[in-house]
């Protein structure tokens, strides 16, 4: 592929932001993946000119600059770093066509039912369909023909579903701390409480994953500012 | 690969109504690709079983069943037939991974935007924001890199955002002739509206187009049950 071509060596950019969920979706790919990369801190109150031409349509954050080209949008750059190096292990999604379509829908499903940080009713509408959501993980993990009883979502190795659920770990405890609440529950939920604490655990992503306390100040800080989240991109 | 062992002799089957616009995407992907399948008519005022238990998440069409495996949602679809029958022309993706990236950015443009139909002032705002939306499309045409004085979004052939965006367009035309006005306006878009034009009438496209008078009908159908689209699956 030409892209391989340039190999680990070519240069590779990721504007970000420490405590994002998106970005530390891309942040796992990477580190599973052994990529080098240069990791450049936005302020998204005061985007970089970079970011700006980089992302013209959507202006957000996480975005992957691979030899001066641009890449949007968390779970397209994902699939982009496992595209452009394929031949690199760990594979990020399966090769047969029917598995990577249930990847791509498990990840859809993590994507539109992202863990919000509305206030007071808005929180607690919040809470109750993220409680909802993981319950229909829970189900899956418990019946699904691709993954029910392996370690991860990817089988045996971390794929794409855990990537697009795990960038979303540390918010989801930040967001317990904060509302006092139990959003993955043990005993409702014990293969997904049991596969959380595995990929928090596991190389490439406990290396990356953030500090929930530092999670908490980020959602306290926002939440001064805005009602929405502030890069569910 | 496991899937192309089963070839087009496998049983393929697809869940769907005549009027949506997420199940033509998964049409006109079938027909590009010269693919058989039986088509399901599904009553989405009474769903079937076999609906319900192929999709039990969402509950929505379309659903592809192939040799008795569902896969559920549209571009999720239209990625596993580019898969499963990968060494059948056309390719519905591209082969290298930025242009797959750039592919997946506007067809995920394209799926977040999806032509509303509200009504009185939400679908004021609906028209405005489609139409604003078409503009941004109309601006990529001229621009990119990727796809920039080529006939389609493709490239040269019908592809993925083709698809994409392709599935919509009856529901476009018909949403004009419903609020009588003009989304896709050649004179503020000539690339989109000659792009419209020619996709229309290409083989494997033509054969499948709904009338837009029969998607008046559907529009006009569904509002006066509900105010939000029927199946923006």
């Amino acid at each position: 592929m030409a892209m391989e071509a340039c190999g680990e060596a070519g240069n590779v950019k990721l504007l970000g932001a420490s405590n994002s969920p998106v970005v530390l979706r891309v942040r796992i790919a990477l580190a599973l993946k052994g990529i080098h990369y240069e990791f450049v801190e936005e302020n998204l109150l005061n985007k970089s000119q970079l970011l700006l031409q980089s992302n013209p349509v959507h202006k957000k954050i996480p975005v992957l600059i691979h030899n001066g080209k641009p890449v949007c949008e968390s779970m397209i750059i994902v699939q982009y770093i496992e595209e452009a190096w394929d031949s690199k292990a760990p594979n990020l999604m399966p090769k047969d066509p029917y598995d990577r379509a249930i990847a791509r829908f498990w990840a859809a499903f993590v994507d539109d039912k992202g863990v919000l940080t509305g206030q007071g009713e808005q929180q607690q509408k919040a809470v109750e369909d993220s409680v909802a959501n993981f319950l229909v993980l829970e189900e899956a993990l418990r019946t699904s023909l691709c993954f029910s009883g392996k370690p991860y979502f990817g089988g045996d190795e971390i794929g794409f579903v855990d990537i697009a659920l795990g960038g979303m770990l540390a918010f989801v405890k930040a967001l317990q701390m904060a509302t006092n609440s139990v959003l993955i529950d043990v005993e409702k939920m014990p293969l997904l409480s049991a596969w959380m604490d595995r990929l928090c655990k596991a190389d490439g992503v406990k290396e990356v994953m953030p500090d929930p306390a530092n999670q908490l100040e980020f959602i306290f800080a926002f939440r001064a500012r805005f009602t929405s989240p502030p890069a569910a991109n």
